[in-house]
C-alpha cells in the first residue's frame, strides 16, 4: 500500500551482470566494488552464507564442478569470471565452445590451476622459474637424481588444487614427500629447487580482452605456514628490481592473453635475481592494499577488465601502507570488542570477511597507511592482533 | 545436497547490527562501508527497490512515519541512524523515551529538520547568520519590513521538508512568495536576506557520543537550481578562512551534540565573512569526495560514530579532488555505454545510484582525483556528461 504514495517510475536497470564463480572474499570485496559501478554481481556458490551473499551479491547457488549450473550462470550474465581456479578447464572450454564469455579464458587459467604446467610454460617462454621435476611420487630415481643435483632439501607441491600453503611440502629425502595429502591419490608431484630467498614479491596487473594493461606498485609478501600474511607497498627493493619485476608481470600477462587481474609472485634471491614463482588469474591477497591506498582497487579493475571497460588509475595514494591477514586464533574472538581496539589508530583500515571463526581460516585483513613501511606495519600489526590475529 | 560437502560451521556473526531510516544513495554508500566492518545495516523504506536495498542491505519495509515499523527496527538493531531527516521528530522521542539508542537524538536532529529553529538556535548562540523571519504567509506586513530592512528579493523556504531546492524561492514583493510549494498548508515560511556570495562551502564533521571530533577538509560547493552540483576540495579560500570554518563546524556539532556525520553549509560573503547557512545531521551530498580521497569515508565515519567506535583519519590523500552529480538529463541515458566513456580518464571514481532515470534526479555521481582543482573539475565534468548528466 505504501507504494500508492510514490510516482510509478520505470524500473531501475544495472549497467552490466557479471557472473563469479566462487562466493568467498574476494567476491565479496568484488561485490563492494561493483556497487559503485551498479553492476550486479552474481556469485556462484552452493553456500547461502558465503561471505558474498552476505554482503548482498546476488545468489546463484551451484558448486564450482556443476555443469549446468556454470551454464545457467553465463546465460544470465554477459561475463563469467572467478573468485577462486577450482573449476574444471573442461567446463571452461565448455562455455566458451557454446560463445560464453568467461575472462580470463581456459588456457591463461589453466597456468593458475596446474603449477607444472605453469612452470613448464614459463621456462619455455624464456622466463626465470626454479629449477622443477613434475613426476610420480613413487620414482624415486627421478626424484633422488633432482635432489642430488638441487640440493635437499626439495620443495614439494600438488600441481593442482593447493592454495594458502595447503599442497606444499618440504622434502628431505626421496622416501620423504613431506606430509603432503596429494590429490587425486596416484596424481604427480611437482619438485622444485629450495630457492635463497631474500625477499618474496608480488606484481599485479589489469589487462583488457585488447591487451591493454595497467600495473600496480610492486608488493613485498612475507608468508608465514604458506600463507600469505604481511604486505608492504611499495615493496622496499632497489628501484631496478621492482622495474623488472613489473615488467615480467606484464609480459607474461600479455604471454598467457590473460584478461582481467593476473598476480604475479616472485623471488628475490639472495644473489639480487627475480625469480617466477606462481601465479594468479584472479583478484589476489596480494593486492588487498589496492582497496585503500590506490586510486582504483584490484576489485574494481578486475571488473573494468572482464567487462571490457577502460582501466582505472593504479597510483598509491599514500607514502607506504601495510597489510597483515587476520587469521583465526585458536578461539574465537570477540570481533565487535576487537574492532573497538583495532580502529583506535586513525590510519588503520579494517576489511572482515564474515565469515565464521576456524583456527587458521581468513577471517579479514588490516590495512595501514602511514608515512613510512614500518609504521605501517606497526600499525597494522596491532590492529589485527585486536582482532584476534594467530 | 552439496551444503554436505562442507563441514559444520558455526553460524557466522556480525560485528554490529546497525538500523537506518531510509534506503536512498546515502544509505546505499552507507551499506558499502559496512561490508568492510562487517556490519549488517538494515535499511527502512517501504520500496524493495530502493538504491541501499539492491546494493543488498537488509531491507526492513516501512514508511519513515510508521511509528510500529520504527520500533521494530529499534528493537532488532543496536542503534538508529538516518540516510534522510523527513521522520517525525515525535516518533523518535518515543523511540527514545523507551530506550533505544537513535544517534543522532531528537534535538540535534530537529535542527536539520527545521530551518527556522536551526537559524533561531544558532542566532541564539552567536554564530554569524543571515537576517531571517519565521513569518505567516499572508503576514505582508511584517513580510514587506522584512523586504524594507534588507532588501528585495528576499529567500524563501519551506522550513520543513524541502531538500534539493525544493521548498526555496526567491520572492520580489510581499504579494510574491515565488514558486513555493508551502507544505503542510498554512504553514510558515522562512525569510532569508539574500547574502552576496563569493563561494559556498560546507564542512563535514564526524562526532563520537563521548564529544569526540574529527573533521574533513573544507569543501567548495557549486550549487544549480539549489541542487548542489559540484564540489572541489580542498577549498580555494584562504587557509585563515578553512580554519574559521571547520572552528563553526565543530563549535555547532559540540553544541547540538550531535552524534554522527555534521555537515554544515556556509557562505563566505563578497566581504570576506563567514554565514552559517544550513546544517544536516547525516551523511551528505557535499562530502562524496571522501570515499575516494580521504582515508576514512564519511560513511565508514557515521557508522563509527553512532556505533561509538574510534574515529578514523579524514586526512586528503591526493592534491586535489572535484566531484560532479550525474543528475538525469531530460531523456535516459544508456549508462552502460556512459560508463565505458566516463571511465576513460584513469583518475575518474564513477559512482552510480542505481536508481530508474527521470529528469533532474540525482542518479550518480563522479569525483576525479588529480593534481590540482581545475584538472580534477574537467575531468569530473567529462565524465559526468559521458553519463548523460545534464
Amino acid at each position: 500500500m505504501s507504494l500508492l504514495t510514490h510516482p510509478v517510475l520505470p524500473a531501475p536497470t544495472t549497467t552490466a551482470i557479471v557472473g563469479m564463480v566462487g562466493g568467498g572474499q574476494l567476491a565479496r570485496m568484488t561485490h563492494q566494488a561493483a556497487i559503485a559501478l551498479d553492476i550486479d554481481l552474481r556469485v556462484m556458490t552452493p553456500r547461502s552464507d558465503a561471505p558474498a551473499v552476505r554482503a548482498g551479491a546476488s545468489h546463484h547457488a551451484g558448486r564450482p564442478d556443476d555443469l549446468a549450473a556454470l551454464f545457467d550462470l553465463a546465460q544470465t550474465t554477459q561475463v563469467v569470471t572467478f573468485d577462486h581456479e577450482l573449476v574444471p578447464n573442461a567446463h571452461v572450454e565448455r562455455l566458451v565452445a557454446e560463445g560464453h564469455a568467461v575472462r580470463p579464458g581456459p588456457s591463461a587459467l589453466r597456468l593458475a590451476q596446474d603449477k607444472s604446467w605453469a612452470r613448464a610454460v614459463l621456462e619455455g617462454a624464456g622466463y626465470p622459474v626454479p629449477a622443477f621435476l613434475d613426476v610420480a611420487p613413487g620414482d624415486t630415481d627421478a626424484i633422488a637424481s633432482f635432489g642430488r643435483d638441487h640440493g635437499w632439501p626439495v620443495v614439494v607441491k600438488a600441481p593442482r588444487g593447493g592454495y594458502d600453503g595447503r599442497g606444499v611440502a618440504l622434502a628431505s629425502s626421496p622416501d620423504d614427500l613431506g606430509p603432503l595429502d596429494l590429490s587425486p591419490p596416484g596424481g604427480r608431484v611437482l619438485l622444485e629447487e629450495r630457492v635463497p630467498i631474500a625477499t618474496e614479491l608480488a606484481v599485479l596487473v589489469a589487462r583488457r580482452p585488447d591487451g591493454h594493461v595497467v600495473h600496480y606498485p610492486v608488493v613485498e609478501t612475507v608468508q608465514r605456514d604458506g600463507i600469505c600474511h604481511e604486505l608492504v607497498m611499495p615493496a622496499r627493493v632497489p628501484e631496478a628490481v621492482a622495474l623488472r619485476a613489473v615488467e615480467i608481470a606484464v609480459s607474461i600477462a600479455n604471454g598467457i592473453d590473460v584478461t582481467g587481474i593476473m598476480a604475479l609472485e616472485l623471488f628475490l634471491t639472495t644473489d639480487g635475481s627475480l625469480v617466477v614463482n606462481e601465479l594468479a588469474t584472479r583478484p589476489h591477497n596480494s593486492g588487498h592494499a589496492t582497496i585503500d591506498a590506490t586510486a582504483t582497487s584490484q576489485f574494481e579493475n578486475h571488473l573494468r577488465a572482464v567487462l571490457d571497460l577502460p582501466l582505472g588509475a593504479t597510483d598509491l595514494l599514500v607514502p607506504a601502507c601495510a597489510t597483515v591477514n587476520v587469521l583465526g586464533g585458536d578461539r574465537p574472538a570477540d570481533l565487535a570488542e576487537g574492532l573497538a581496539h583495532a580502529l583506535r589508530e586513525p590510519g588503520v583500515r579494517v576489511h572482515l570477511y564474515g565469515k565464521a571463526h576456524a583456527p587458521g581460516r581468513k577471517l579479514g585483513h588490516v590495512t595501514a597507511l602511514a608515512a613510512d613501511p614500518d609504521a605501517a606495519l606497526a600499525s597494522a600489526r596491532s590492529a589485527a592482533r585486536a582482532l584476534g590475529a594467530r
